[in-house]
C-alpha cells in the first residue's frame, strides 16, 4: 500500500517529497523503513531518535528528533489513526487452498484446514478441529476436539491442545473517539507455542497486535485461563485455572500462578515466583519469592495482615 | 394450549367459567390476554393490579385486587409450578429445514444452520459454527469457527463473535423443592446482540427467561466472559475478560468493567462508570465514577483502606 | 505389561523372584495385586500396610511394613517414576469403529463419535459434538452443540449438557524435575454424571488421575466453571457461573457456591453449606452454614469485619 494512499485513508495532509511502499504496521523499536508506527503514549518517545519506522503517526509537537528517513503523519489522535489503518492490513481469517501433511498423522476427516498450513509427522488433530490459514504444527503435538487455531499461529513439538480452546483470537484493543466509541485495532501479529507445552480445555490465547504471544518451552496452563495479546510465558511456567493475564504480562522461568490468579497488563513477573491463588499482580516483580493478595503482598505479609483482621474483630 | 390442559398438568384445582387458549408465559408487567404469568416474590406485587396476564399462579392470600380478566389459579408454590410449566412452551432446541441466505456470503461447508436462520450480505461464517433455528445474522457480522447461537437469537451488522463463544444458552435458573431438588425453567427468552458488537472467545451470554438478554450497539466483550439472562449491556460498554454478570444486570452506556470484576444480579450500573478489575458490583450504582473492591467502594476509599491496613500491619 | 519391563523403562533394579503381568496403575487404597501403586507424601503411608498392590513405587526408607504380596520398586523419586509410568497405561484419546445407539434418537449427521460408545434412547445429539471412545449416555440426555466428551465417560438420564462444555479433559497433574521440567500425570480415571444433571456452557471437567470424578444426581452447574480432577459433587448441589474447584474437592449434598467461588484441592464441604460469591474455601467444612471472603469464615463474621473496616476507615 502506498504511503500516499494511507494519509488519504486517514485523512492526514502529509506533503510527500517520494511516495513510499508500506508494507505493514509495527512498534517504534520494531518498525523497519517500510512500516509505519505510531506514537500516542510520551513514555515510549524515547524509542523516537533510534526508530526505523518509514513514517510515524504523531501529533505535532512531538514531531522532533525524528531520524532523517521517517517521514512525520501529523495527527491530533495517532493511536486512533492507527486503529483504522490496521484493518486495511489484516489478512482474511479464513482462506481455502492447498496445506502440507507430513507422514503418519491422524486427523480426524471432520477438521477444517486452510490454505498454507503446514502439519509435521505424527500429529493427531481430533474432530471438529478449525485450523487457520499458514497455521504450522510440528511433529507429535495432539490437539482435541473442537480447538480453533488461527491463523499464522505456530505450534511446536509434542504440544498438547485440550478441547475447545481457542489459540490466536485477535486480542482486545480498541482506540476511543471522543465520542465514546471503540475503534477495533486488527491484530497483525501472532501466538507461538513452543515445544512440550500443555494447554487446558476452553482456555483463550489472544494474537499479538504487532510481533508475537509466546508460551515458553515446557509451559503448562490449566483449563480457562486466558493469556491476552502480546504476553510472554517464560519456560515451564505452571498456570491454574481461570488465571487471567492481562496484555504484555512478561513472565520469566518456573513461575507458577494459583487458580483465578491475574495480572495488570505491561509488567514483569520474576522467574521462579510463585503467585498465590487469587493473587492479583498490578507491579513488576523483581524479587523472586511467594506472594498473595490484592493488591499484592509477600505471602508471609499477607498472612499477618489475615491475623491482624481476626485480632480485630475479635476485639470489637 | 388451554388452560385447563395446564390447570391439570399443574394439578391446580381451577374452577374456570370459560377455558381459554394460553400461547406463552410471561412476568406480570409484559403478560398478554393469552399469557399466564406468576406471583411469588411479594416486591412485583405491585404490578399484579396493572396486569393484563389472562391467568396468574399466585399463593390464594395474594390473590386480591385482580384485573377482571385475570383468572388466579391458586398455589402455594407459585414459582415452582411456573418451573413445571416452562417446559411445556419451550421450543425444540434444533429443527433441521429451510432457511434464506443472502448474497455474497462465506459460509464455510462445515456450519450447520437449522430452519428459519436468515443471514444477510456479506456475512462470514467459519468452520464448525451451529446456527440454531430462527436465528437472524445482518449484513456484515463474522462468526468464528466452533461458536453455537442458540436458537432465535438476533445477531446486528458488522457484529464479530470469536470462536468458541456460546450465544443464547439456557440462563441458570431453577425453582427448588421442599426436599432439595432443582426443577429446570426453560428459558423462552432470547439474546439479542446489536450492530458493532464484538465479542471475544469462548465467552457465554445466556438467553432471557422471558424477554431479551441484549447487548447494544458498540459494546466490546472479551474472552471468557459471562452474560447472565436478561442482563442488558448498554451502548459502547467494555467488559474486559472474566468478567461475570448474574441475571439481571442492567449496564448504562460506556460504562466499563476490568478484568474479573463480577454483578450480582438485578441491580443497575450508571452511564459512563468504571468498575475496576476484581471489583464485586452487590448495589444499584447511581452516581457514575470509579469503583473498586469487594465489597465495592469509591476507588479512592479502597486505596486510602489499603494505605490504612499497610499502617496497621507495619505497627503491629 | 510385565513388571520386569516397567522396571526397565523407569530405569528402576528390581531383582523380580518372579515376574508380574501389571494392568494399570492405582492409589494405595484401590490397587488390586495387577495394578502398581506409590507412595510420596508420608500422609498416605498408613494405607501401606493393608495395601493389596501388586507393586509399589517407594523410597528406601519407606519401604517397610510391606504386606507378603506387594513388591517394593525403591526410587529416590517414586511420584516422577509414577508420572513416566501414566503414559504407557493411557489409552488413545480417539478411536474409530462400531458404536450401539439406541432407538428414538436425534444424532446431527455432523457428530463423530468413537468406538465402543453406547448412545441410550431419547438421546439428542446437536451439530459438531465430539464423543470419545467408551463413552456412555443414557436415555432422554441433551447435548448441546460443539460439546466434547472425553473417552470412558460415563453420563447418565435427562443430563443436559450445554454448548461448549469439555467432560473428561485430563486433569492438570504433573511431577516434578529436580531441574524444573514438568512430567505429565497422564490420567487414567474416568468422569461419571449422574441422572438429572445439567451443566451449562463452556464449563470444564477434569477426569480422574485413578477412579473417577463424580457429579452426582440432580447438581445444577453454570456456565465457565471448572471441576478439577477426582471431585466428587453431591446429589442437587448448585455451583454458579465462574466457580472453580481444585482436584478432590468433596462437596456434600445441596451446598451452594456462588458465582466465583472456588476450593484449594483436597477438602471436603459439608452438605447444605452455602459459600458466598467469591468465597475462597482452603480448609474442610464440617458444620454447615453461610460462609464467605477470601480467607473464608462465617458470613456474618466476614459482614462485620466490611462493617468495621469501614469504620477505621471513616475515622482516619
Amino acid at each position: 500500500m502506498k504511503l500516499s494512499e494511507i494519509c488519504k485513508i486517514l485523512e492526514i495532509d502529509c506533503d510527500l517529497k517520494q511516495d513510499k511502499e508500506i508494507t505493514g504496521i509495527n512498534t517504534l523499536q520494531d518498525a523497519n523503513e517500510n512500516e509505519i508506527s505510531f506514537l500516542e503514549n510520551p513514555k515510549y518517545a524515547k524509542f523516537l531518535k533510534n526508530t526505523k519506522a518509514g513514517a510515524i503517526l504523531i501529533r505535532k509537537e512531538d514531531a522532533v528528533d525524528l531520524p532523517v528517513g521517517t517521514i512525520a503523519l501529523i495527527t491530533d489522535e495517532p493511536y486512533l489513526k492507527l486503529a483504522i489503518l490496521t484493518k486495511y492490513f489484516a489478512k482474511e481469517p479464513w482462506e481455502d487452498g492447498g496445506y502440507q501433511v507430513a507422514k503418519n498423522v491422524k486427523i480426524d476427516p471432520s477438521v477444517r484446514i486452510a490454505k498454507g498450513v503446514k502439519i509435521g509427522k505424527n500429529v493427531t488433530i481430533m474432530p471438529h478441529v478449525s485450523i487457520g490459514p499458514d497455521v504450522e504444527i510440528e511433529e507429535g503435538s495432539v490437539i482435541y476436539p473442537n480447538v480453533t487455531i488461527y491463523r499464522d499461529t505456530k505450534i511446536g513439538k509434542n504440544v498438547k491442545i485440550h478441547a475447545g480452546s481457542v489459540i490466536g483470537s485477535d486480542g482486545f484493543g480498541y482506540a476511543h473517539t471522543k465520542t465514546g466509541e471503540h475503534i477495533k485495532i486488527y491484530h497483525l501479529g501472532r501466538v507461538v507455542i513452543e515445544d512440550e507445552v500443555e494447554i487446558g480445555a476452553n482456555t483463550t490465547v489472544d494474537r499479538a497486535v504487532f510481533g508475537e504471544t509466546r508460551i515458553k518451552k515446557g509451559s503448562k496452563i490449566d483449563n480457562l485461563v486466558q493469556i491476552g495479546h502480546n504476553c510472554e510465558i517464560g519456560e515451564n511456567t505452571i498456570l491454574v485455572s481461570q488465571v487471567g493475564l492481562s496484555g504484555s504480562s512478561k513472565l520469566g522461568r518456573n513461575v507458577v500462578m494459583g487458580g483465578q490468579a491475574a495480572t495488570a497488563g505491561h509488567l514483569e513477573i520474576a522467574p521462579f515466583t510463585t503467585i498465590a491463588a487469587r493473587g492479583g499482580v498490578t507491579k513488576t516483580i523483581k524479587e523472586p519469592g511467594i506472594y498473595s493478595g490484592f493488591p499484592l503482598m509477600p505471602h508471609k505479609q499477607w498472612l499477618k495482615l489475615q491475623g491482624l483482621l481476626q485480632r480485630l474483630l475479635k476485639k470489637s
